[in-house]
């Protein structure tokens, strides 16, 4: 058997998420399906961590075993052939069999993405309403549209008191979806179905103007089910105003998910980078 | 009875092209339906032309005449607010009765859009097809993903030969699909159900290297059905080697569409901009 690891970008528009789904398109499916129509070997490639759909990545990483031995440059450019243009391999290295792409990971990097509406400018402005930009329709399948003015520098605040380590459990979806996930391990060492550790660390978590967009860049060890979007939903009530960048760590002590924001729309998020150890472990 | 001038902006990916049909999303019938939804008149926008299934538009005009009286700002807002995302209102402005977005048209601009898998540094490399690019799933679906190396001073050649007035027979699609061409002007003054008069002139033909993409920018006062999508085609045989520069004006002279190479996806094709008179024509 070579074990895999691949890099893979896709655009989530079309997709019903990252996790297998009878009838249902997924990018974990449709990479199935290719390396079964290459190497007739039925496996199911390990993610770093499910997307949701509508989500997109950049550098998304899965792994896997095939025993048919094909050179990698090979297996990425069929891949390739074989998979729909909304997903491409970028690269394709064989790895030690300890490498698993949920289990190795270090450190995940998700990028968000808001279009304002209101340019900062014109946040003065009383009349700003009509003079709303418009959010072109090659951007909305990537970005939040969002009609507030937004207030960064309150909003940068409150993204910095989350940065170290903390109990996110204000933030993690409500429905754990505890099933899917025990079925997402069935290649890989079983997991007990409970709840993941809610205390995550944040290494960045950082809000910057680039490009015309209000990007959301969070490093962290690891992140629940629906956190980074449910960060940014919060982060934009303090931006708009409807809460105070004081009110975020009062939030995050709470463990209430009711306490915080709403869920951002998933058509802004990005799977930036999975980080694993350097050099590649040795096997166990 | 107010005439109004729109500019629109649509991503094509999800639409079946610009033309009303029953029971399938199309940007015309995504327009109707938002002005029944705002004024309760049921008008069919007349656009400059028509764009095919999946083709772009970046300044796609359109006209028709309401009843209702709206001031030019709401009824932008309001129909931005009516629509998908994937198609947005850029300007609304009224019009004299006699402006009509085909009829009153002066020039046309497209751009052709090729992803190049062969960097143009790598053509003379043996091995090139090894480091091919890999097309980002973002960009996919609005260029032509293109696998051979292309030779840009042939194509910029024979592009130069298109500019003046000709006869674009050799470029038409075979189908002219007159039926849906009479129906596309219920609202306007009746066409006969003739063949289009297939010599345009073309005031811009030519190719450049931006973005890390090959475009070609092609401005004309009117174009037959597939006309964009056919000169790609040719171009990029001459620019593969199938076809010689001094091919293209045998193909124009031979008025005979199985001269010229095939019709380029649809993805690629970006409708940029119309021009009218300026000023408006007065009524008449």
């Amino acid at each position: 058997m070579t074990h895999w690891k691949l890099t893979l970008s896709y655009d989530g528009t079309g997709f019903h998420g990252w996790q297998v789904q009878p009838g249902r398109p997924t990018v974990q499916g449709a990479l199935a399906d290719a390396l079964f129509q290459l190497s007739a070997e039925r496996v199911l490639p390990q993610g770093s961590g499910r997307t949701d759909a509508g989500v997109h990545a950049l550098g998304q990483v899965a792994s896997f075993a095939l025993a048919a031995p094909i050179p990698a440059a090979n297996l990425l450019r069929a891949l390739n052939r074989a998979l729909p243009a909304s997903i491409r391999i970028l690269t394709a290295e064989a790895v030690p069999p300890s490498f698993h792409a949920r289990h190795s990971a270090l450190r995940k990097t998700y990028e968000y993405r808001i279009f304002e509406r209101r340019p900062p400018d014109g946040e003065s402005d009383p009349d700003a309403e009509l003079a709303e930009r418009i959010c072109s329709p090659f951007l909305a399948p990537y970005v939040w549209d969002c009609r507030w003015p937004l207030d960064l520098a309150a909003m940068r605040s409150a993204a910095a008191t989350l940065l170290g380590t903390h109990d996110f459990t204000s933030f993690a979806a409500s429905d754990p979806d505890l099933t899917l996930r025990a079925a997402d391990s069935t290649q890989s060492t079983p997991q007990p179905p409970t709840q993941p550790n809610p205390v995550k660390t944040l290494f960045r978590s950082e809000l910057l103007r680039e490009r015309g967009l209000l990007l959301y860049r969070v490093t962290g060890s690891g992140f629940l089910h629906h956190m980074v979007r449910n960060l940014v939903g919060t982060l934009v009530e303090i931006g708009r105003g409807s809460l105070a960048p004081d009110d975020m760590p009062r939030i995050l002590a709470g463990k209430d998910r009711t306490a915080a924001g709403p869920t951002a729309p998933p058509q802004g998020l990005f799977l930036v980078c999975v980080e694993y150890p350097e050099p590649a472990e040795p096997t166990p």
